[in-house]
């Protein structure tokens, strides 16, 4: 055990004090794991829309001072009682949705919505004992998804903890652990387009990105990307995007010219946008008697999907999918072996790079829509 | 060849004058079959609710005189130019869905939609030449569905007919041509429950009951029926489905007590009563994770399937189907096979049976709900 095991961590943290205002870098205190959980010491981690949109608070419950963070790559200082798939020095990513193992859905083949460890954006505290690990002066910080990444130490459950190789380079495979694994487990765990199959992705952010990647790597034909911002067409050919349609450009139904492009439209659609158009345009856009699409984009609380039944008749497969449908401590791994084994190109979604003390730098590079991911160094 | 090949043959068939009318069996003649095309002599029909639909000629364009009739079993009489799959002799079952074996949808493994001769409601000529083989005193009667089984003879394009064994009876095997197969195949080959699944059926007419029967066949632990009729419950007691509910017994979404009754969800559920209120209830009432709900009955037009997209995000799957998957000339003989070992039971599912004069028994019957499939049987 390393000699911080079972004592009180004192180490830097970026602290949301209040929504919307930049993070303050701050001398914080984390206490030792309890129960089933792993205290991490966090080498990098990325920023994903999750965090932004938590910190701008603007459709919840503000939950202030908390520290945000949920893609991250690290190493673990610590383990509580219990923990034995876990133990000091093994290399971990963080996931914001966990896998206890034992739950009905732990135990389905098909499901990664742990019924114990699922996303909970509400809860700023621990599972176990309903109290934060992290403290400034006494006074405790809220936790994000569980993770809370953006410092130097944090404290996690341990279904919640992926075990990587040691020799998976951490500045790379952090961002494996949200927004690239969606994307790609949505086209690959679900979509499953066979290869030579025509795949359109709506959505060309990091996750729509990582979306084509995976149609990429399935041997899709033709990869057609659809958004309304088309300088996200001049990045999005790094990604193997073979096409570009901006509904804009259309006074019809983006659906309508897929299919005139496809010939009765895609064998696949994966929806990487939020916009309850978009997924409806992406259902209605795949070829009858087989086309399968996939919703990924998380919809605003009041939106209504919408079709005609006979869209649906027409043996049109509409899915959803969390996380890629990758379970995370199970299947998480695989997907760094596929980048260890240069299957994956993970490199060309890390477009910057900042150290922890310009951490709010890479919120303005996300807000300005310049940035991917952008990497945050703990130790620079 | 029989010794009517390339005749006209007068016989006797069962004429629709008029919208909701009774048939008037008449003399008609029955031109010989042209290029791709055969003609059948039918040995037994049996009435499904989409001859009552088009006979009552409600939401449509009328089309009459008409030979309705789909559900059927026959014997070739004699063949026409091109035509090598069949020969004089062979038992058949005329589908009203086809399968050309050369179109995008016949060559995929996942489709059984048929670009040539896929269903078509609208059409009462042959395809080939735009002109009906039936006729009255020189004047034309349209066919329907390509099928008009309704008569001692009829021709059938080739694609549409199903070679099945000589050893099958074809007073039973009569009834897997429509409605049995597709709500059997819509469990087996889409809903795909796996053995101790719980699986609701919404809508227990012949087709909703045949999907039940699927569930049966795949060893589902639990088979939830859900009907407003409640008189459908004691007949569904004989098709394996355990527990029973009725909307209108409930004031709140049926899927709310569905999920009460299984822990969150059933595995699967598969809608077959043409209610778009059902079709949204039965995806609703699928488990988050894993669960697949899929859609067999006949919307009207303007019917809009409407659910929040959370639905589909939390790992639920909504599939339509028609004709239960199966490729008419590929599959169904599979069918067949699975009644000849005994796997399906379809004896229970003819109810009635009447001689062929007596055909308008058929629709009282079941326009009073009386009967899941009245024979009619063309030689008594
Ligand atoms: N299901 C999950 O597990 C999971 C995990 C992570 C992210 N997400 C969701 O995935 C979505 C994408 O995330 P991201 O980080 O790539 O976001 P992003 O904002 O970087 O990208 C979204 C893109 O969609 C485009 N867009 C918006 N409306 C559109 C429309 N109507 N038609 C076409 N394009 C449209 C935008 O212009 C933008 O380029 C978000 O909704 C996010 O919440 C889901
Ligand atoms: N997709 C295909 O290939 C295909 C083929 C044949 C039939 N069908 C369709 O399948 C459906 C069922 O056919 P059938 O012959 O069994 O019909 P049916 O009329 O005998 O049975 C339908 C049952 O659904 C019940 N029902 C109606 N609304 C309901 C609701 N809101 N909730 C619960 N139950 C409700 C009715 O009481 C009835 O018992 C029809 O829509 C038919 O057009 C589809
Ligand atoms: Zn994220
Ligand atoms: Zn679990
Ligand atoms: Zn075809
Ligand atoms: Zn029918």
């Amino acid at each position: 055990m390393a000699s911080t095991a079972g004592s009180i961590i004192p180490c830097k943290a970026a602290v949301a004090w209040e929504a919307g205002k930049p993070l303050v870098i701050e001398q914080v205190e984390v206490a030792p794991p309890k129960a089933m959980e792993v205290r991490v010491k966090i080498k990098y981690t990325s920023l994903c829309h999750t965090d932004v949109y938590f910190w701008e608070a603007k459709g919840q419950a503000p939950l202030f001072p908390r520290i945000f963070g949920h893609e991250a790559s690290g190493i673990v200082e610590s383990v509580g009682e219990g923990v034995t798939d876990l133990e000091v020095g093994d290399h971990v990513l963080p996931v914001f949705t966990g896998e206890c193992k034992e739950c009905a859905h732990c135990k389905s083949q098909e499901s990664n919505m742990c019924d114990l460890l699922r996303i909970n954006t509400d809860r700023g505290v621990m599972i176990g004992d309903g109290n934060a690990r992290f403290s400034k002066n006494g006074n405790p910080i809220y936790h994000f998804l569980g993770t809370s990444t953006f410092s130097e130490y944090t404290v996690v459950h341990v279904g919640c903890l992926t075990k990587i190789d040691k020799s998976a380079p951490l500045d790379k495979v952090c961002v494996l652990s949200c927004g690239i694994s969606t994307g790609l487990g949505a086209t690959l765990n679900v979509a499953k387009p066979k290869k030579g199959s025509t795949v359109a992705i709506f959505g060309l952010g990091a996750v729509g990105l990582a979306a084509a990647e995976g149609a990429r790597i399935a041997g899709a034909s033709r990869i057609i990307g659809v958004d309304l911002n088309p300088s996200r067409f001049e990045v999005a050919k790094k990604f193997g995007i073979t096409e570009f349609v901006n509904p804009k450009d259309h006074d019809r139904p983006v659906q309508e010219v897929i299919a005139e492009m496809t010939n009765g439209g895609v064998d696949r659609s994966v929806e990487c946008t939020g916009n309850v158009k978009a997924m409806m345009s992406a259902f209605e856009c795949v070829h009858d008697g087989w086309g399968v699409a996939v919703l990924v984009g998380v919809p605003n609380k009041d939106d209504m999907f919408m079709t005609k039944p006979m869209n649906l008749l027409n043996e049109r497969t509409l899915r959803g999918t969390f996380f890629g449908n990758y379970k995370p401590r199970t299947d998480l791994p695989s997907v760094v072996d596929m980048y260890m084994k240069k299957q994956l190109e993970v490199e060309k979604f890390i477009t910057h790079r900042v150290p922890f003390s310009d951490i709010n730098k890479a919120f303005d590079y996300m807000l300005k829509g310049e940035s991917l991911r952008c990497l945050i160094s703990m130790d620079e």
